[in-house]
Parts: structure tokens; sequence; C-alpha cells
């Protein structure tokens, strides 16, 4: 099955950590396969991102990358870039959405300004409103439409933590840590 | 028409300065008619989106509200509050929808921790999924739902910059300011 790989351009260690840490976090959840940061190296996002993947399961994938260009030519599949002075998503998604079934896609969202050659490599410049907004709210919707709402009933295997949707309050189940078998031995052994 | 707000809650200033601005512009871009911010006062992000409303268009509003749970229960309309321990949005979408085409909708996200009150006083608890992820993003998807898409076609009035869609790079107008008719009176006489 096709990946969907976003990537995160010109991350700055300070100013964006909260608003990667969003991208990263959305991207998790609304079904992306994995998110690839450059810019600034910062393990901050990465690291919060895979602890709440091993907490909440699923096996969503995080990396710096410190040469983004080599790897946004050398990507092979669908490469959207998602910016305000592309095309409406409204009118791209479907033509978007095919090209998603056979072949993996990457998904581009920048920081400040973003390079001319992102407009030129890509094979979609895709617009979420033509307005100055947030990268993390054109992210979301993007997938939204990509997954035409499915996301939303994704299951993450292996969870160690899962919610019950609750109309007032909180209901959540924790999973205690299954220790290693040899290490149950171990300690079977110690009791007895 | 009824309203639609965006009530941001437990603001703090050096950590959520970019996702509440986020929020903010994102809550314009996307067809909100308010956001009302509280927790710490901070005028950053309430000064970065009236200058984009300024710039790009639109009557958005943005203000700080330091009591606002006052303000959460007096609000006239009904009260969405977005949490992952909620009901699935895309069973209580259509409900919603329905509701707030006769009265206000006010729709509230959190920065950490929210309040166990404002699960009481909400009259929908939604989950944008029930997975941690950004409220700048469950924001995003709520409103792009509960306008069935529109509001990425949404015409912002009185704008002094638009984008052109464009498939491969920018196509930006500019309107130049027009000042005041004493003012361009005063000129010409100054010319003349």
């Amino acid at each position: 099955m096709p990946k969907i790989i976003v990537l995160r351009l010109g991350h700055r260690k300070k100013r964006d950590v909260r608003a990667t840490t969003h991208c990263c976090l959305a991207a998790r959840a609304l079904g992306a396969n994995e998110i690839v940061l450059s810019g600034e190296r910062d393990e901050t996002p990465l690291e919060t991102v895979r602890g709440v993947t091993k907490k909440w399961g699923g096996s969503f994938k995080a990396r710096f990358q410190p040469n983004w260009l080599r790897f946004l030519r050398g990507f092979k599949g669908t490469k959207i870039h998602l910016t305000m002075y592309g095309l409406p998503l409204q009118e791209k998604i479907s033509e978007v959405r095919r090209a998603g079934r056979k072949k993996n896609v990457l998904i581009v969202i920048g920081a400040e300004k973003v390079p001319r050659v992102v407009y030129n490599e890509s094979d979609y410049n895709v617009a979420v409103g033509s307005q100055p907004h947030s990268e993390v709210a054109a992210l979301a919707i993007f997938l939204h439409e990509f997954f035409e709402g499915r996301e939303l009933d994704k299951k993450f295997g292996g969870a160690r933590i899962t919610v019950t949707p609750n109309a007032r309050g909180k209901t959540v189940s924790k999973k205690k840590k299954t220790r290693k078998p040899e290490k149950r031995a171990e300690n079977r052994r110690k009791t007895t």
C-alpha cells in the first residue's frame, strides 16, 4: 500500500518547536506514515511524536533529514506542496487521491518562506484556501480530504493507551507494560 | 446569520504564542467570525491576526477575555468543546451543523489540560479523532466539516492583498492604500 510522508521544511529550533510538534502529531493522528523534518536539527518534536507512538500505537516514523532538496528530488511518488498560492484543494483533490492509490505521496509543508525550487519540483502546488493561516491546519484538512474522513476511524495497533468516546468525560484504558518472557520466567523463579 | 466564535483556553505567553497565532489565523481563514483568547494576557497573536485582517480583508475580531468561565457560562448559543475524549465528529457533525443554523456557535479549544467544568458546560464534547494531536488541526477539520468545505471559497471583503491561484508560482494583487478624501484634497492642493 502506498505511503504518505510529510516533509516539514525550514524548522527553526526556537521559534517553531511547538508548531512542528503539532505537525508531527497531526500527521500521525490523521493517517500519514512518516514525517521528515528539515531545517535546524532538533530532536524535541521527533521525540515527542515517537513517545506518543509508543504509548498510543501504530508505526509512525519520524526522522531528521539535513539535505531536504536531495530528498525532495529523489522522492519516488507524487509530490504535493501545500501553499496558499497554489491551485484550490477542492479542484485538485480527486486527481491527487487517484495518484495516491498507486504511488507514495509526499506532502511538503514550509515554516517561513519556501524556496522557489519547491514550487518547481512539486507535481502539485495545492492551496487549502488562498489566505494566510497555518501549515498545521492546511496539513490537517489535506489529510482529511485525502482519506475522505476515514482517517478519523483509524485503529492504531499495539496501543498501550486507548480512548473510548464519552459525551461528557474521559474514558481511558491503559494496558500494563508486558515484560519480556525471559524476564517473566526469572521473576517467577524469584518469587517461588 | 449566526456567528462562529472560537474560545482559546489557557494560553501561555511563552510556550503557546505560535500555536495560538495558528489558531487565530486558521479560525479567520476557515470562516469563523471571532476568536476570544484567555489564559495569560498576550497581545502578540491578537495583533498578528488583526494585521492579517487589515491586509487580507474580512471582519474577523480578536480579543482577550480574562474571565473565560463567565464568558463560557454566559454564551447564548451552542457550545462545542473539541477534545480527543469526546464523541466522534463524524457522528455529531450533522446535529451540530443544524444547531449552528439557528444559533451562534462557540468552539472551545484548550492548550494544556482543560478543566472539568468545560466538559460539563459544553453542549457537545466532540473528538476530531481519539488520538493526541493538535488543537489547530482539530479546529481546522471541525470548521471544514461544519461549513462542508465552502469555507475554502470564502471571499474576504475589503482586502488590500488577494491571491489568484497559480499552478507553479505566486500571483498576488496589491491595492494601493486609499488615502482619506480630505487628505487627498489637501494633497492635490499641495501639488497644484
